[in-house]
């Protein structure tokens, strides 16, 4: 005889007791809290299905309108917030349906319970995450667009500020500070590149798929993609229903585009020091200390730096839950709600305060030329005997003994005398003062990506070009 | 001159207007719609701290019994659900002071300006992060011991169950349903081992770390303390205040515990297919499908899997947020809370699911036994001969053919005769087919911790040992 | 006075001695010991260098021959296998720059020590790994379309198999066995398009970025992307250099395709259990016990699916490395190459894996059909009844009462009685038993994407069309 | 009749040719290339497995001699570099065996192959695995002590050195340097104590487990036990060969070190720039620049930084590949020996050279002294009133009206009048420029923890005694 699973037994073991309904379970299975949101995409996607159910013969033409009219009044409901969620209403599909046959009224069992014929919630909740991310993903698009123009605009108003650039965060050699703000430019132009193939993988159609194994009516799956604008078709049912790469993909997208950001926003935490003290952030994007009277914080940059790790957590997780999963839809999946939602929300908000936060950022140019020193010039000494033939692997040797020599006289290496250059190596002449100019320096990186002004207004243009 | 960085400017790049106050930026930036989940302990923190400064004489008693009564009222506020939540509620903290000075009243700009002497809130949201987390962990302590009891008594009610164990998913050999049980019980039982010691370094007192350098006010640390029941100090106050590890420990325990909650939660979705049949879910644990009538889907049992992703995501992600930072408090410490919260509810109730769906599951010990098959004694085969003195590497072979030679004739391996098992080996004798008994195949593995009646039997009481 | 660092004061606070050296230090810094793996791109990246270097007059035309000339040597010592790596070879482009300037010979110094002109490693590095990695991924990219033309292959001659579809992993409806091959087939379809985007995105030209600032000869960069065959510049010279975007892209890519293969893998393990039966492995991608004479695992699915884990460990490890990293290079991205060299080859060999144990599996039809059952069909009885005009949501229920029955009574659902059937529904009539065909419940599925056989075959023109 | 799978069918699917022998399966499957780094424990579990053996009377005494004595010879070939790998020798287990068997000669045959009576790869394997990561864990605990040691008595020497505190990365109060120090200090000690914790959850003896089920012959596992020096059994042999929760305890330890790691080598970066210029590394520990002669760059600090990401992704990797796996052993579980090999020699590498960075490094204190700024004793001057009676949310406001004076004026805030000091508050008098010296302030923090000189010489005490 099988063990006994009745409650008594379960009091025998000292677990949780549960008669029919474990009132938690019901919690923990419920989506409604979070997937109401999908209510605009449901009601769109109930209404191209029960057309195509028309079409099809299943319900008559009338009974279509009677459902098509309802489930507009259902919508007008969610819109002016008047929509009430009952306690039986799982999740979003089943809130509207409900809801569809009460305003139906007498005909809602025999109307409203056709609303379903053919189709399985399995098709119906993918069908409006993919019309619902696709619009997110499309408006996440135009705060891209603006943040880049902010960027190019920044950058070819500001062409004349020369700072140091960086390696290993030490001093390397005088760069634009435009320079700078292009080169996060082009890395979110590829995010945006890489953004539209996104979209264009949301954008398909999964209606038509019913469980797993197609619909049995022959619907004219062409005609719900046409009326819901989707691109193309989801071309095997089982797939159809199983598929949330769709998600994946967008988390994968959004954290690489989160990695940007943090590293954009660590070089301005390090800019807006009192030690570097290059950049200082508008008091709308700051924050002050609630000990320390004097403090101002760039909690708005800080916070765009550890929201990349929420984004990633999205995406780390939710391929978590998808590995090893066996075929089509498993109950696991309702995991990607969630971490979607938020991921869209975080991406969506972070551009947009970076956005704000560039747009307001004041740039202190004088600090920059502040920080510029001499030895930033080395290469540019070396570079100057390799224009006088000697190769580039002695001139570098060469230009180290004058940062040395520099560095033991406790001089800038500009001061250095031409004997004392002459000393180092006789092929230095009166013209090596010349080389001490960080303009000079600046323009002397001509060619294609460099950080001559004309390199670097062509880089504007280049970014320009990609917006679309 | 600086790069201008007002509205009109912003305006002039394209940017988003920003003029004193960014809307966006300060929901970006609160943190109340979900740290107000710590009023009580941010309540008792700042009772404790005002105690210890009226112990030092910054504060007079008179001044400390306003400032108590006071906050006992805010606290009946939140309980009682009167609690307002102002726009200028930017945290817990600010939510809690504010309704102070306005419950004291005309003195409130007096005393409860005093609250804050010597404080920051760097200490102040971390005392309250660790009184709420010690609370929960202890809860979820409690929830494993009694899924674990229930683990232990119905391995010992179930004990006579014999099921095929698997390796690779292919049936090896015969075990009983019990040991299965204990197999995971252990898991659960190192769990709990590990958030014991978890909870000892949750447990420990922040309060008088200033915002970094210590408070300056002699502050009596080790009477907040007692007060507040921590287990001990935090040494070091710039480690005080930035010391996010007793979350991510916390993520790390509990995405473990998810793990072992994912493998459990496979192994009875397989078993209750209808191909193994080896169990069978409560209702309160199953649904039906909107589609297929027919069906009844283990979807508590899928969710826990899945969720084991999404517990997984918050440890990710927060440990992202955390690489790299510089030195104590920076606003991305925020982001330490929201994975906090959903990561301890989702495990707590992960918990109790599992204990739930344990506690009604029906063992079907027919359709176990109806599983195993003569072939899954081929290693007893083997034992049988190594008895009689051949070598192990021989005797795996010659099992290994008397498989071959079943398979070879289609009948099952113990109606093999004794001279074609004789043909095989010559040392078989009658008492081979004594070797095919699936009772006496578990009976035999009797050294410690294997699955035979006593050694089942003495595991209980080990796991019993260690939930204390 | 600053705080000493001799060794003898480090002996003092009992730290590691260090002198000049620290070995350990070489080792942890040195790359040499997997990035020689690069070396082809590092000679061919050098040479194209050497000549946009002559044609811009930096070097001479015969100096470039020399150089040229002497590269192809270093690249035969490679190729023969008789390289020789010198402790002092720190990494695979000094150790190829100091094999030239001894090949040169005398006039090595002069000559080889001109190769690094204007260039800087920064630059050089990651012209190697987009190179190598391009090549790479077109190889993957042929595995891939051979691994989906044997998906397609098999689901064409396979078509007739009909087994039970899952959902939940309870037997939901009837499939084709073709119809599960290529659920998969367009997932791995998808990761075919992704890859072609991801290899357009790495083939981008660094050369001429310098160390961060550009190039400043006035190099010909156009003249380099085409002699290396890249598709486009790289278009800011900091970005160029810090920009590992193309090895997390491709980390993400490789991540999403195994998470593919490790659905696909535990399908296929569940369905060669004994209790499933419908697939067996060929023995080369199956292995025996140790101690367990009748075992047959699939260890090849096991590996496949466990190293998914791998790939996404590569992913999740390499983003934290970037994570809130300062601009342009720091030595941190060193660790961009470890990563993708294993993922790279744990993909390519995982997706061959994949192929052979596709192309070698043997399908068990009379197992597929043995595992379908009445009760699968309770759709179609409900679909029966919406043809005659009932709502859905009614039929839905109603089928659900001839589960019911069939239960109690303990019969196949299609042996009811048409008497039985009336009692539940009286629009039921004879030819409700015409809807317990398991062809004809494949054949309703004949909307696009469905299971049907035409739809089945569409299927896999499609697919065909994708391959390219 | 079974779809095909001979070759000739997979090669008219146009798959991967497979006669018996795929030899990429063989390399995908095998592990000898990584595993052999097991050969002592695999040799020395064995002989405690055979003496097992023998005392349960399934080998003889002189045969376990023989085994013994073969054993050991098979040992010295590794330690002397002289053993063969084989191609048939799939992994240590096997490799090891045959070896002995040749060793042993006419009689291995009979003797070397009762090596495995009663055991299984499944045992054997995670028994290597344990012993050797033991020995690893306590050779990193030594590590870990040397390191904080070091920590430990650099504090105490430069406990004199005042440098800026910063949050949020802005100058916030005045510090010791040693309580910078301390603060990671505590961090690593917390980490010490986990880690303690983790060996003592590692050293535990699965052998005698069995493939599943258990042990036969009534192994003496207790006596095994002892032999090898574990601390406890693993109860149940199910979960004893399915755990690898010691892999990912191992690498969960080993991530959140390595976090710290990264957060104090971020803190080294950034005060190591030409900006700040606190410290200065060791030449042994930086590198220089290919093109730039003037760069000495924090290489080591970056590649410590960096291979935190390597460390959490073995974690997230092999997290990822447990998830969801079926009961007991998979070969998935394969994958936990690379992640756990190059995790442990990351962590142990790392901590060596974060020792050897510290050892070495030039901390400047005249560099330190000169970053502090008066605004830095805001805080003191808001607590100076605070000990006059006013309430500190009055004098925080109070005191940021002395830091926007003193900035409005342009001068030093300690160079204001007293009477501009009246003008903003009466009750300032004198004394208020006492408050403006750094290391009052840094002696005013003297609670438990602060940054006082005898708070901090408490701390190096209290840390001292956590070494043990």
């Amino acid at each position: 005889m099988a063990s006994s699973s009745k409650p008594e037994a379960s009091m025998l073991w000292g677990g949780r007791f549960t008669g029919k309904l474990d009132p938690l379970m019901q919690k923990y299975n419920n989506s409604i809290t979070f997937d109401c949101v999908l209510y605009k995409e449901d009601i769109l996607g109930s209404i191209a299905f029960a057309r195509a159910n028309a079409k099809a013969g299943i319900i008559t033409d009338e009974e279509f309108n009677t459902i098509e009219s309802g489930l507009h009044m259902v919508k007008k409901e969610w819109e002016s917030n008047t929509f009430e969620i009952k306690t039986s209403d799982e999740d979003i599909h089943t809130a509207n349906e409900r809801r569809l046959c009460e305003i139906i009224g007498k005909k809602g069992k025999e109307v409203g319970g056709k609303l379903h014929s053919g189709r399985s919630r399995n098709e119906q909740v993918v069908c409006d995450m993919r019309m619902w991310l696709r619009q997110e993903l499309r408006d996440i698009e135009q705060h891209l667009v603006s943040f880049l123009r902010v960027i190019a605009a920044r950058a070819e108003q500001d062409i004349d500020y020369i700072m140091p650039g960086y390696t290993h965060l030490q001093r390397a050699q005088p760069i634009r500070w435009s320079h700078w703000l292009l080169s996060y430019g082009f890395a979110f132009a590829a995010d945006l590149e890489r953004l539209r193939e996104v979209i264009s993988r949301v954008n398909r159609n999964p209606l038509g798929c019913g469980a797993l194994a197609g619909n049995p009516f022959n619907l004219d799956r062409d005609m719900i993609t046409k009326e819901l604008e989707f691109e193309g078709l989801l071309w095997n049912s089982m797939g159809g229903v199983a598929d949330r790469d769709f998600v994946t993909e967008t988390l994968q997208w959004g954290s690489m585009l989160m990695q940007h950001v943090s590293r954009w926003a660590e070089d301005l935490i390090i800019y807006s020091t009192a030690e570097f003290g290059f950049v200082h952030l508008a008091d709308a994007y700051s924050t002050g200390s609630s000990l320390m009277p004097q403090k101002k914080n760039p909690d708005s940059l800080e916070l765009l730096r550890g929201k990349s790790g929420r984004a990633f957590g999205h995406m780390a997780g939710f391929m978590m839950t998808q590995k090893g999963l066996a075929s089509t839809y498993n109950k696991d999946l309702q995991e990607s709600i969630e971490p979607m939602l938020d991921h869209v929300k975080t991406v969506a908000d972070s551009i947009q305060i970076a956005n704000g936060v560039l747009s307001t950022l004041t740039a202190n140019p004088d600090k920059m030329r502040a920080a510029l020193d001499p030895f930033m010039l080395a290469t540019d000494v070396a570079d100057y005997l390799v224009l006088k033939g000697v190769p580039f692997r002695e001139t570098h040797h060469t230009s180290g003994r004058c940062v040395a020599k520099s560095e033991e006289l406790g001089i800038p290496m500009n001061e250095l005398s031409l004997e004392q250059f002459k000393a180092i190596d006789h092929r230095f002449e009166e013209d090596i003062f010349d080389a001490f100019s960080y303009e000079a320096s600046v323009e002397r990186r001509s060619a294609k990506g460099g950080t001559s002004k004309s390199s670097v207004l062509e880089q504007i243009k280049v970014l320009q070009g990609m917006l679309g």
